[in-house]
């Protein structure tokens, strides 16, 4: 029996993570159905804006230039080991918030190629994400490495069996995404990690697609460097600036390549000759982004108070329906992301060849969800904001547009 | 004879920029005697707290994801180009704002050093803010450069002989801060840019002390490359994002190394291969940070209305004051800025073997300036936001501190 929007509404009525939505700005807005794309931009919390408003009175206006002694120099560490603790299962003094992702995953993979001399080969994904391809593409021009493309099926992703097919003893480094940005396959996180290991290469984990959505224990499973936005599940506001991880035991080696004064063991004496900081200090490079870092404070602030189990549990109940709502009530679309929920982070990829149009029409609908070329549609499900019986009605409306196509 | 207070406040009186200090956040901080030290960070212009405000409200927390579409994409370019007229003397399409200025000047130098294959040198400043030292001696060790270092004297700054001593036929590029952090010399932006090109090399012009102070004429001294905060005298708050200008002539062969996909010609298409865009797109690389850029835009209206002419003029007024009460009531302290004020910038540094001593000593008596290492005190007169009446107080306490000392 297909799902009713009463059922959606009792599925709400038990859901423990229900009132989190009220923590954030939901205006009430009549023409818009459901929001389905915090996958690519999540919901401001409401204790941002006041974080905001105060930033500007207090920190920044009254204080001024003494705020950074009295906190900012320490905010991308701070919210690092909040972000580490919380979301990333990694201990403190492994994770900083700085820069873009693509700025952070070019220091990473600069830094791994250069822990790896002699070897001159990378692992990676066909199917990741473009700025993923291209920074690895640049980055093994740059050093002289030739990357080994894997090509995974577009609805699942990259396997354990792919990566060991691939490694060998001439890799630098293997980087994947962990949650496919388009399919939201999940990898093997542990497994792959540890045949990169056998085969004495480094991983580099894109984890844009994970971060506030599936549990992560980068330390138990022996991840060397880590990346991953903001901005989505984590709710940190656009363009907020993303994390960097690196393993404790790899910091001591660990040489990014934009050495600014931030990244310096003393920025403020200023002296003569670069010497990177101990520490997560040394990934750093020009002065932190403050505004940004305020919203990543506040996004992880609430997805440590709902707790990452819980916040896995109610994405996995979401995209089991939005599963059984696109196989029972829309007509030619198919399944663009795993049907075992296990392997299936936060989101729902749907297919259709006419996916372009069919996404603008949605939009124009209510149903703001988004189009990944060639074919697919994504079904973004944020937890702490997304409601059964939003995503029910959304799946109605997906229905009717289907029909009048 | 002196000025007194009472000079200072008919400086004020007749000063047609005081109107200013009002569109700022200056709250009425008792222990707040003088803020000199907008030149680290400027103040909050009261607009950006309430485009901040809105910004949640209305294009995150409404429009959500759609606002990408509706104009975040273009806010790097058109806040650019804002500051471009404002500010740089620079036609539109050649400014991006976009990464901290750190990332911006390893992007600039690394397409410099690509633009000048076979030249295996390049000339910098030994005085030069940090940043610029460590980001230039790393490119040249990854791209097989030597830097011919230039050492000026410490109150000054680089000459037009000095470059015309250093460049060469083998300089790939020179690169200088416009206004030095230290002295706030304003080193010869036309002719050492046409003694670079005079030896076939590029210019990489820092202007992170110029902009917001300083007139620019970027396009008529025929500037190569630049970057520069927008923090200090443009007022766009802590860690905002820098902008980086490509002189259009030389866009298409401008090639920075951090190829992410928001510098792909087409960043939704998520093409297989990198294109890089045609103009200034191709200098980003991830997505932009737009709670930073809002500030950005607010801190460059207020400059573009208030007319670098005006501010100009009145920081020439703020720096002869203060070199005239240095002279007069500071004793055993020297001036470390140029004395001829067509040769400084918006700034004054004093001179004092206690420097940091007193340094803490002022801010612990309300007067807000900064140390810089070995003997430094840097007084930032900011034309919107000090007054001369201001000014005249700090120099007051800061005359009482040196007589307590």
């Amino acid at each position: 029996m297909t799902p009713t929007l009463a059922d959606a509404e009792r599925l709400d009525a038990a859901d423990p993570l229900a009132s989190f939505r009220d923590r954030f700005l939901v205006p009430d807005d009549p023409g818009l159905v459901a929001y389905l794309d915090g996958n690519s931009l999540g919901r401001p919390p409401k204790a941002t804006a006041e974080r905001l408003a105060a930033l500007v009175t207090h920190d920044w206006g009254t204080r001024l230039i003494r705020s950074w002694s009295e906190g900012w120099m320490e905010l991308p560490f701070e919210i690092g080991d909040r972000l580490a603790a919380a979301v990333l299962g990694a201990e403190p003094g492994q994770t900083v918030v700085a820069d873009s992702t693509t700025v952070c995953l070019y220091k990473l993979m600069r830094a791994a190629a250069a822990m790896r001399p002699g070897r001159d080969e990378v692992v990676a994904d066909r199917g990741n994400f473009p700025t993923d391809r291209y920074v690895v593409e640049a980055v093994a021009a740059e050093c002289g490495l030739t990357v080994r493309w894997i090509s995974p099926d577009p609805a699942g992703g990259v396997t354990l069996a792919d990566v060991v097919d691939h490694v060998g003893e001439r890799t630098a480094f293997v980087t994947l995404s962990h949650v496919a940005y388009r399919s939201a396959w999940i990898a093997d996180l542990h497994g792959i990690t540890a045949a990169a290991h056998d085969a004495g290469a480094l991983v580099v984990w894109d984890l844009c697609h994970s971060v506030g959505s599936v549990p992560l224990d980068l330390d138990a499973a022996g991840v060397d460097l880590a990346a991953g936005c903001t901005y989505k599940f984590l709710n940190a506001g656009p363009g907020a600036p993303a994390f960097l991880y690196v393993a404790a035991a790899l910091q001591d080696g660990f040489a990014q390549p934009i050495t600014g004064w931030m990244g310096h063991a003393e920025p403020f004496a200023m002296g003569r000759d670069y010497a990177p900081a101990t520490g997560m200090r040394r990934a750093l490079s020009g002065t932190p982004p403050i505004t940004g870092l305020i919203g990543v404070d506040e996004g992880v602030k609430l997805v440590a108070e709902a707790g990452m189990d819980r916040i896995r549990a109610k994405a996995v109940a979401l995209t089991e329906l939005a599963v059984t709502l696109a196989d029972d009530l829309l007509d030619g679309v198919g399944i663009g992301s795993p049907r075992d929920p296990a392997r299936r982070g936060g989101h729902v990829t749907v297919t259709h060849p006419d996916a372009k149009t069919l996404s603008d029409r949605l939009i124009a609908a209510g149903v703001v969800v988004d189009h990944r070329p060639p074919d697919g549609i994504r079904i973004g499900l944020s937890p702490l904001t997304t409601s059964f019986a939003e995503l029910h009605r959304a799946m109605t409306v997906f229905a009717d547009v289907l029909q009048m196509s």
